[in-house]
């Protein structure tokens, strides 16, 4: 096999993965609500052909052939070590198993909105238990060294272990404990002008278009629409498609969704057509793709500039909403620090906290350290050790995230880690751009080139630790995001 | 192979055709404009795949032994027999000409898209050229007995040949000369309040999902959208999508084309989801399908009936509009005879002269009778004779139509087949229901319920042909559809 005939066989399994995701798409925004049966067997023929294509002895033999070859460019070799090392895991999964996993999710996840709508984890965790025994088989399968956990985060973040999230939380959790109490102590934010105040759908829908463009979402090679639960998705670098969810009495929700999937979104669209189907071409690694929504929607979207920026525009809008409102108001109700028990509402500073619970809990559902008959009431001490709250029924406590009805462990860290990340390139960013002057004239370009350059252009040749490195000079460090967000809430006289 | 083993084959093959369709539909109707390239390789590696798995020589193997199967059904057997044709005839297309046709295709369509826009037929003849010459030598590839164009023909309405069609025309176009001649002679039809009056887009669009509900689109399986060209198109039977396009101007056009999409529409949703798959749960013969647009877009839509059922529906919509207009006037007007250069705006009687037109130009391309460059002389020379119209330019002209640069000959003598095909199935259906009275009051079901029956639940398992026979007790005879128009224009008294 030479370069040629690799890529050709990557861009097919991609041509396939993308049509995939065209009906992931539509499933969630125009599909019609009678039309779910099928188009699971459908996304499922796709799915097992990609793998087919990918797990093919011949194309394992190509690839340890084309590692010999001496004309390889380091980049080119770079892809196809990466491929082969994708190879070798794909391999270790076979057929049945995926088969398995897809019938148990089906009547997973049915399970699991019938559990969530009725507040009764009984009815899920029948299910759960299987989706545990299943994840244990899948660390099995694909081997670690020292954690099963490490087997799983493999798929959302290779190179990431769970003594790594460890190390990381520890000194993360602590830290924001600490700064959560002394914001709540202070806090005084007006919220009145957004929790009783109507701004209609169609201006927010409008206002929602307008950021995206702003920011420098392509919308020639993409779109916006609406679904429940907001998401981006790529075809391929020209075809990019995003949803956001709005929400009349929810307006910064609304904001903060739409230019979270913006930032995902950028991402995908600024990964290079030359390199479809490459590994250098595509994004796995999830903690950076996180880095790059979390970029935008929290250390550029929710600062100062951007709300000198943004709340003229906002007033245009929203006259009436917001005659008697200021930028400062604003600004500080975008930042309101206030625990809550749903993952997706909370802030900045107590999301983490959500995340090392399910860690936790995914961790030791894992090695069988935690049952899940007790995930419960795990869940519930935990939220009142973490952030104080008393959790009043499942659906709002260990039910909330599809996640697991899904089959999948080991995904939420990345929510975490590209937070961090996040903090991390900012400041990269800042030694080279003044980035709040820029922000606050709404000139976003240079920053998205920045990003373009440093961190969209690699695709997945890196994994995000040693493209935080590359980038940054250095390994992860939490103590980028503890200094943004002590700076944001206890900003420095002058 | 068994018969499930083989049905397994069938539905992987049509996830896959199925995906495509998928592609199709966004491609016309929410892909931003900048993302056509690799769309169109995504589509080529679905159609490519589905190709492979259809046209393996284990899958051939494996007809073969199944059809000797005794434990067969007579109707199962039908199915093997049918995928036994189409197979054979799909094995004779070399996977490099299939790739020739789709490169060939892509510049074809560029150059016909600037030809049409340049009013240059100059610049379309080089690919309209090779268009043939593939044509060509796709019909020495399948083989035939007395016509290269019966090759052609059958992949739209196999069994149906050259000779057929020559002998329907023949009866058809003379006595729709005379036809045209008289209606003409006594026309006197209200168009003002057509052409000189707005109908909003938004009004349109609601009246038209209402129609589609009304006649028995179900929404629930299926979506109602807008797109430059009106289409349908099914993923599977629970999820049929079609589009219609509405002019202000053109009000009747618009309820026209949503009527007929909707015919083919239901037409799909009609197909049996235990059939999914085997011929019998899909349609490749499009005279069936037209037959299906038709009787309900024309038999059943254009009907004093209908009118009588609408009329009420329509003056509530536009009110302002219609607040001087007759029923009587509508049904004129929606039932106007006026000679048009375009073949999709014709009416119901000059429809076919286009057709007969397209036919025999494409005939005489494929034996060589006629030349290429030939093809605009004896487009306008046609026109003019068939229809007394003088052609101004190419582009309302031998330019208006898209099927040549998609590479399809063949396709054209299926419109109308079709229409003859839906005259004939109305008279059947009349024997057995009082259409008139039941369309007056608006109850569709019971017609949908005779064409489910009748026409829909055997999908593919017959030709046009023979469906026919089966349902009206005899063969295709245009006499119905002559005296359907005799009777609509010259009513008896009484």
């Amino acid at each position: 096999m030479n370069f040629a005939t690799y890529q050709q066989t990557l861009r097919k399994i991609t041509d396939l993965s993308g049509a995939a995701a065209v009906l992931g798409w539509d499933t969630e925004t125009y599909m019609p609500s009678g039309s779910h049966a099928l188009r699971g067997q459908q996304l499922g023929t796709l799915s097992s052909m990609a793998h087919s294509l990918f797990t093919a002895e011949s194309f394992g033999q190509g690839l340890q052939t084309l590692l010999q070859d001496p004309s390889l460019t380091p980049e080119q070799r770079q892809n196809v070590h990466i491929t082969q090392e994708e190879y070798e895991r794909a391999r270790r999964i076979p057929a049945s198993f995926v088969e398995r996993m897809a019938s148990l999710t089906t009547l997973a996840h049915q399970a699991w909105a019938r559990a969530k709508t009725e507040k009764n984890f009984a009815i899920f965790a029948p299910f759960l238990t299987q989706v545990v025994a299943m994840n244990q088989e899948k660390a099995q399968l694909l081997g670690y060294e020292h954690h099963p956990y490490d087997a799983l985060l493999h798929d959302y973040d290779r190179g990431m272990t769970t003594a790594a999230v460890e190390g990381i939380f520890a000194t993360l959790l602590p830290a924001l404990q600490e700064l959560i109490a002394q914001v709540m102590a202070g806090l005084s934010v007006r919220m009145d002008f957004l929790e009783e105040r109507a701004y209609p759908h169609d201006e927010q829908f409008q206002l929602s278009k307008m950021l995206s463009a702003a920011v420098g979402f392509d919308f020639t090679r993409g779109r916006l629409d609406e679904a429940l639960h907001p998401f981006s998705t790529s075809f391929h670098p020209q075809d990019v498609r995003m949803t956001t969810r709005l929400d009349p009495y929810k307006l910064f929700d609304g904001i903060g969704s739409t230019i979270h999937e913006a930032g995902h979104s950028m991402h995908s669209q600024g990964l290079r057509l030359e390199h479809y189907g490459l590994p250098q071409g595509t994004y796995s690694n999830l903690s950076t793709a996180e880095s790059q929504s979390r970029i935008w929607e929290n250390n550029i979207g929710r600062s100062r500039a951007f709300m000198q920026w943004l709340y003229p525009l906002l007033r245009a809008v929203f006259p009436v909403q917001l005659h008697d409102v200021s930028e400062e108001e604003c600004y500080a109700a975008m930042n309101l620090v206030r625990p809550d028990y749903i993952r997706v509402e909370a802030d900045e500073l107590t999301y983490h906290m959500h995340i090392a619970l399910r860690f936790g809990i995914e961790k030791d559902l894992l090695t069988g350290a935690l049952l899940v008959a007790e995930v419960p009431e795990y869940w519930n001490t935990q939220m009142q050790e973490l952030l104080g709250m008393e959790v009043p029924h499942d659906a709002l406590g260990c039910l909330q995230d599809v996640h697991w009805a899904h089959g999948s462990m080991g995904y939420f860290p990345t929510y975490s880690l590209g937070t961090l990340y996040a903090a991390q390139y900012m400041v990269a960013m800042q030694r080279e751009l003044d980035a709040d002057a820029l922000i606050a004239r709404g000139e976003f370009a240079p920053l998205l080139q920045w990003l373009r350059e440093h961190i969209h252009t690699p695709g997945d040749l890196y994994t995000a630790g040693e493209l935080c490195e590359r980038v940054t000079g250095e390994p992860l460090n939490p103590g980028y995001f503890l200094r943004y967000a002590r700076e944001k809430f206890f900003p420095k006289a002058g």
